[in-house]
């Protein structure tokens, strides 16, 4: 087994104000003083578990391996919604069970162990209404850091919660319709349809030219963003290895109306 | 003595824009390579003390024995306002006599020592106006780290500046008023009222029912956020222990318009 | 040579809500694990080249020798702009050569080399369009502080882009005149007139008194904040040394519509 990085990434819709972030980093410190703690971001849309699946599914790989990601948009904190560990072959896990990994649950991992965490003893003494990322999932995350089995914090479950993300479909052999997920800061809409299905389309066809249809306009697609130097609206793979859909130096969806669940088509125009 | 953590908190009003936190850093990082820095946040609203007070307190006790708490929330700077050190049977605070250290001052430490900072051989040398957050509270909180005694930065006081908060009473021998102190990131609104107070309530008579009352709303005190349903007004008792006001999966200080300093009864229903 | 703290600072305009400044960091630690790294800002206004340069300059000296500061504000992202790496006798810099570092370059160094960046085994590998902050300024950063010679990265140029930034004019003999460059949190208003400009019309008469000129009014120049009391418009040198206006407790640039490029004078009042 792989020595472990004493690394943990946070994900949470704590925001930057409340004092609730620095109070789960002090319960990692309080565990293992050694542990490095990286914030993916604590702005996630209060309660948008799909949110945070996208941002932890999008930033884990460039970790190292055995990193703990830990999650937490937990709308259902204190019902019997389970805590739960997640073991793929890279990386672990740790959230609740609403589907926030469900993301990790479809990459292709050679393997995938889902455990509810039950083992109290690793977690902090609770007062009041409970705030697992701090008691619960803050604790996981560090004891792991620190050597601790997965099996020790539970039995596997297979039952675990998946949510529905939209897919990609082929209306035609010709083309692939997805649809807008997140709206980056700069305004760039990124899509759900991926470089490799953009580049099925170019293999049927290399002399052909590709189209990008949102909203009524056909878009072309370009390599970068700075490639064009007006202000239309172009689409490019981004670095997640997405289609995304770009104004240079502008903002995408702020000027041309887009949103999250837009439709978005590309087309081979032969 | 307790080996050292070279744990640092910060607790500021300086925000996420301006490099001034960054320059903190890079100050305590010079005295100390090894040290490890916690944001806890800097989003208190400019000159709010009592926010940062309230930040520092419910946060603090999260993290090991020996970490120095750093808050800058400072509108006297430059002027005979005294930098000071506060020395608890479990932490270090740094910052300005300006009441920001209230709520430590009144936590039911064994000891509590309050020290006038002024050996300047520890400070940075400064330029311009003073920007202490910079040029004393890192470098005191950094050498602290170091292993320096808190007696060399300065002499006991007492008569250190002390901010009144709002206090819970009891207008009749089942009822307990206390007020709205925080709203947090979720709308939830965060009262005085400790979870020791609502439970001296309920064992006059463990039959009888407790209500919250706040702005002519009669409500119900719940165990957890998901064990309702509908977008009614709760109560909980919170993570650290406060009774808190909530809407499920909603914004109860903005639905509700309720705002810090709003009354709010416990009433024994018999 | 000093050895090298694995030390790094990131300025950049990803804002607080994308996981794009997480990624950086995950790169950081797949290559060095005992990276430390600081935040200076990430809420640059998007694309705004200038903002960045005036905080990487305000911030990088309170940082310890050796350190590393990678600026990522890159509207030019993917074209030919060349990434650089700036050495000068104190510390390094990575970023875009799009005068992000200008006022390094015209910083007081004994010794200054600029390098293109072109050694991309150092580099990640790369998947759609360019991340050049996550695939080559982070990855640089952090295999500077594992010792890599600066040499390494590519070669040396002198061609690199410099933007002009406002000047300070001298009028008269008895006036200096810059403008605002900055506008803080507190809506203080920084301009680009040095503590030394002031000392120097000081010195011309140091019984005379100094006014500041802005939009129309004349300011007085006060030692800190809490000097005064009431809600009038001062100015004083700030802890950067630069002459700032302010209003004590409140928010110069919101009450007195102050902005970025307003003309401010200081003269001697003989």
């Amino acid at each position: 087994m792989l020595t472990r990085m004493p690394l943990i990434t946070l994900t949470t819709d704590f925001g930057y104000k409340d004092p609730f972030v620095g109070m789960m980093k002090g319960a990692i410190f309080n565990i293992n003083p050694s542990a490095l703690i990286v914030d993916i971001t604590h702005d996630i849309n209060p309660y948008n578990i799909r949110e945070a699946a996208i941002a932890v599914d999008v930033s884990h790989s460039f970790f190292p391996p055995t990193t703990v990601h830990v999650v937490v948009v937990d709308p259902g904190v204190g019902s019997n919604r389970r805590p739960i560990l997640v073991v793929t072959d890279q990386h672990y896990f740790v959230g609740p069970d609403n589907g926030v990994f469900s993301l990790i649950y479809t990459s292709n991992s050679r393997t995938l162990d889902v455990r509810h965490i039950i083992s109290e003893h690793y977690f902090l003494p609770q007062k009041g209404s409970t705030f697992h990322g701090r008691d619960i999932f803050a604790p996981v995350a560090a004891w792991l850091t620190k050597g601790i089995e997965s099996a020790k914090f539970g039995d596997i479950i297979t039952d675990y919660v998946t949510l529905p993300f939209p897919s990609v479909s082929m209306p035609t052999k010709t083309t692939h319709e997805g649809e807008v997920i997140y709206i980056d800061r700069f305004g760039n809409a990124i899509t759900n349809i991926k470089s490799s299905e953009v580049d099925a389309l170019y293999s049927i066809n290399p002399e052909a030219k590709l189209r990008v249809l949102i909203k009524g306009k056909r878009v072309e697609i370009k390599n970068y963003y700075s490639q064009v130097s007006d202000k239309e609206l172009y689409a490019l793979i981004n670095s997640s290895g997405y289609l995304e859909l770009f104004v240079y130096r502008g903002n995408a969806a702020g000027e041309f109306n887009i949103k999250t669940g837009d439709t978005v088509g590309v087309i081979l125009n032969v």
